[in-house]
């Protein structure tokens, strides 16, 4: 299997390449700022999307492309913030490709937004490979999954540029080094911002939407 | 892409297939009850392997497989209770195939074991679909995750022979509701055997070892 499967991987990574590369032209071209977002499942991606959007839409118009292999109970849950909401199914794919974001974003009028968050399928492996034309790849990890998460995952928290540690209001219920966390990270990307906060109490969001905003500002300020 | 993949796809499929059935009639020829451990990363995998091997090692002999992305944390961890543990790296692959358990049992003694844990790689999509050659597949599901996990990735819940809901101790911190839990998999699977612990706290451990023992002392008994 092992020359087959890696000739085909490549091809479909090269033709992903090259859609991602023209959805992340249509972004720029609107100066829409993109974030992949990834996570397992269950870590707190949707309630984190809920958070930003209500710390961001006072001065952004946000649109958001849910991503999941069945359902749509995600984008339910978002269109009811009044942001537009498209939801893609993978139909048992483990992550999202370049060429469904570019049919998702027909769907959404990008000369509109600001902010376009895509909620990538609950996987910490498969989705890191495709690029599907985002500015930052953002991961979450959460209180209950583990310190120990960064040794066996270690591919995604070298992809990403933003590092969100979920839950922290669960700190004393699980056995969470978080110097461990901080030391690991330092070492495996000592690039990534890393910001600490539970989604649904609220404890650090403020700092995770500041962030945000400097950066969705400084897109929306470049000259094309 | 579309053609070309799918074709692909059901080659490997069959080829693991194939190399599943071997592996299951290895198994069958020493009467080791095999488990295949499907779940997403952080859900307590490791903590749970350790409370099964706690409770059923006075009966039966037990080796784990630990499959991993990389590091082997977990392995190292199983080894501490004095069971054989073997370590596979997938390298980057997103799940367990037979071929890699067929290379892993040549590195175990069948002969003088009753059970093997096959730890799969923390994903709740991949592994689903690749056949190892076990008895069942256990899935864990923990409780920080959320109930609604069973309507975006039904098909691990439909393939699972046995739920876990794991951290059950932790019910009173997080918005999991137990009531809709069941009636969901009541649809989804009504057949599979549903056992709810702390794997770490020990709660209603005793019970999931107990319906292990009967399954395992079934095998042993078979006449082959």
């Amino acid at each position: 299997m092992a020359t087959k499967e890696i000739s085909l991987d490549s091809k479909i990574l090269d033709s992903n390449d090259r859609l991602a590369r023209k959805n992340r032209e249509r972004f720029d071209e609107h100066k829409v700022y993109v974030i992949n977002l990834l996570s397992s499942p269950g870590s707190g991606k949707t309630s984190t999307i809920l958070s930003l959007i209500d710390g961001l839409k006072d001065e952004f118009a946000i649109g958001v492309i849910e991503g999941d292999i069945a359902s749509d109970v995600d984008a339910q849950t978002i269109k009811k913030t009044g942001c537009p909401a498209v939801q893609i199914n993978t139909g048992g794919i483990c992550h999202l490709e370049a060429k469904m974001i570019s049919k998702a974003i027909d769907a959404l009028d990008l000369a509109s937004l600001d902010l376009i968050i895509l909620e990538n399928v609950g996987n910490l492996v498969c989705p890191v490979d495709f690029d599907l034309g985002e500015d930052i790849k953002a991961m979450i990890l959460s209180v209950p999954e583990g310190d120990d998460k960064l040794l066996k995952y270690p591919g995604v928290f070298q992809a990403a540029n933003l590092v969100i540690v979920n839950k922290v209001d669960t700190l004393a219920v699980f056995d969470f080094d978080m110097d461990a966390f901080d030391t690991e990270m330092s070492k495996l990307n000592p690039q990534a911002q890393v910001k600490k906060i539970s989604a649904t109490k609220g404890d650090g969001v403020a700092e995770l939407v500041e962030w945000l905003r400097t950066q969705i500002r400084a897109k929306r300020a470049q000259n094309k």
